[in-house]
């Protein structure tokens, strides 16, 4: 009988009932040792709020492969959405929302983290909502449009005791992790130079990303960030002070955001890195010179594989899903209650210096403190 | 008797003989096969004057394998060089001139060609003085300290009938010549982007380099006019306006030059290029995003070859001596009276750049138009 009834109990639904057994008499070494063989139980829940081309094709793919998080449940202000991606992953329609009733979600156990994934001008509002909701939080980059609304969002999310996390994936990627420990440990010397270029022809002239009122900005915002990020993890160095200039080839096509944006950031030490960031040409590449080498990564920012050289050394492109490793990350920070190394400080570091090269473009290119 | 005469007859003295006796009676295409055999007489006498690295390791050898050009004299202000260089090269003392005297290379009929490798601020000074004494010349870059004096000296080779060129060596490197055909035929689609950077880290503080009123500037006049160059050359455009800025970390070492400057160039249509030239770091590069595709060389300006990609097609480093090829160029010019492609215009246009970046500079970095 025992063994019939073993049988007529599925494996999760068994192991579900001892593990909350378990947690509810403090076993919990016990039952997190019985919880590591079954995924869901243990992995803790993600709402993707906004799913676009990011969930879509790089955010929900990283969960499905995660051993920690899993997808739990959508936000999503597009009905036909909901059937598809529930259709997809098995989401129960109690764990579907939409961005007028998302603040429902307080009540909803099964999501432990909420992932803003909307128009950067969006990331402010869904941010406090979750954390108000007393989920944890990551967000997109750019964290916000504006330094001062990072400093709301931090505050909102510090208020409610949850934490939050900006979606730098490159920070867990082997290879930028080299590059990131070089700046450290200085193998080939101190850095006398960094130069980072992050530009792509844009298509669809009626996306968002054109429209300033969602994306806040052009190319800054959405890949110059990213060259932002690169010096200062290269460099393990805060920029004092920027200098940037915008050029326009297109003033039908960039109405209402900047096309092509140069900048030069000066760190202390008198190190300065020079940038390029456009819509309007191809670019991909993170270069250091240090005084006894040079480093190189192209592509540096993408999603497949990030590849190049430290001197001599190659960098040969790892196959990790770098999406799943910063999730992974976050849930271990959220488990360890540990600072997150991408937490909202590193957001809002960024958008100090995106709110210095705004000023610099207005003033002409004058030198803008951080 | 008459074989007897022949055998004590050098090859060399028997055919200059016969060259000259062809010529004088006007037979030149005759006397041009008769040549073709024999090297020397055939070549057009080259003096170098300034006798430092440059003209050591790079041009006594280039044109030692040169089938157009030789090495016929030299001028100097170091006596023992005189020696060394007679010694080495077979070069009468009737062929060597110390600045002073320089000016008696008039009644030289060996020297066909002055070629200029002094410091930058002498480089006005002998150009005039070589078109004076009827001497063909090249000079090395910059052509001059400013457009200004590049307009004197091309007035001086002009009024003296003698044609001038500079050392723009790249211009006849096969690599080099890829990625100017690239620009012209656009296998690759138009071009959206350009960004060069060259750098070193500057050794002796004690060298003329470093000292303005022999230099005219730092790395810009050095080294940053390859990155004006490689923009043109890779555009076949000429840029509109710049803006420059200059960075020091150093102001002992580089009290009298600059350091590091990054400027950006606007070329018609709005294409800007971006750049950094620096006697504090490293970098030798070219980078080109086309519509459809991109190329590098790196290095970009290395005398040793020139290595990269053009769109999918990888360029195999040359070898090729770039100075021999140019000097051939040169005398091939003369020989055609037809226009050099790296003549007195060509270096007049980049110093025209160069005026507008340190102004640029001077104005903290604003626009200025070339």
């Amino acid at each position: 009988m025992k063994n019939n009834n073993k049988k007529q109990t599925s494996r999760r639904n068994f192991v579900k009932g001892v593990g909350a057994s378990m947690m509810s008499i403090g076993v919990s070494s016990f039952a997190t040792s019985v919880m590591a063989t079954t995924p869901n139980s243990k992995k803790l829940g993600v709402a993707l709020v906004g799913l676009g081309n990011y969930a879509t094709n790089q955010l929900a793919p990283a969960l499905a492969v995660s051993n920690s998080a899993y997808l739990a449940g959508i936000v999503t202000g597009t009905p036909a959405k909901e059937i598809v991606w529930s259709n997809k992953y098995g989401i129960d329609p109690s764990h579907i929302y939409n961005y007028q009733n998302f603040d429902k979600i307080i009540s909803d156990k099964a999501i432990d983290i909420v992932y803003i994934v909307l128009p950067n001008s969006m990331h402010k509002e869904f941010v406090i909502r979750a954390a108000k909701a007393g989920k944890h939080v990551i967000t997109e980059k750019p964290m916000g449009l504006t330094a001062a609304e990072c400093e709301e969002m931090i505050a909102a999310c510090d208020n409610a005791g949850v934490k939050l996390s900006v979606g730098y994936r490159l920070q867990f990627e082997p290879n930028t992790l080299e590059i990131e420990k070089a700046g450290k440990e200085l193998p080939l010397g101190p850095i006398k130079h960094v130069r980072s270029d992050f530009s792509f022809t844009i298509g669809n002239p009626k996306q968002w990303r054109l429209k300033k009122e969602l994306s806040g900005g052009g190319p800054i915002m959405d890949i110059g960030i990213y060259c932002i990020q690169a010096a200062r993890y290269a460099t393990g160095l805060e920029p004092i002070a920027v200098r940037a200039v915008e050029y326009k080839t297109d003033p039908v096509k960039f109405n209402s955001v900047e096309e092509t944006v140069m900048w030069q950031m000066e760190f202390p030490g008198g190190l300065i890195s020079n940038h390029t960031t456009s819509y309007a040409m191809s670019a991909n590449e993170l270069y250091i010179s240090y005084e006894k080498g040079k480093a190189r990564l192209e592509p540096a920012y993408s999603y497949n594989g990030v590849a190049g050289n430290l001197g001599k050394r190659q960098l040969l492109p790892h196959k990790v899903n770098q999406q799943t490793l910063q999730i992974d990350d976050f849930v271990e920070c959220i488990r360890q209650n540990s600072p997150s190394k991408v937490s909202g400080l590193e957001g809002l570091q960024d958008m100090k210096i995106v709110d210095a090269m705004y000023k610099s473009i207005a003033l002409d290119g004058k030198r803008v403190e951080v």
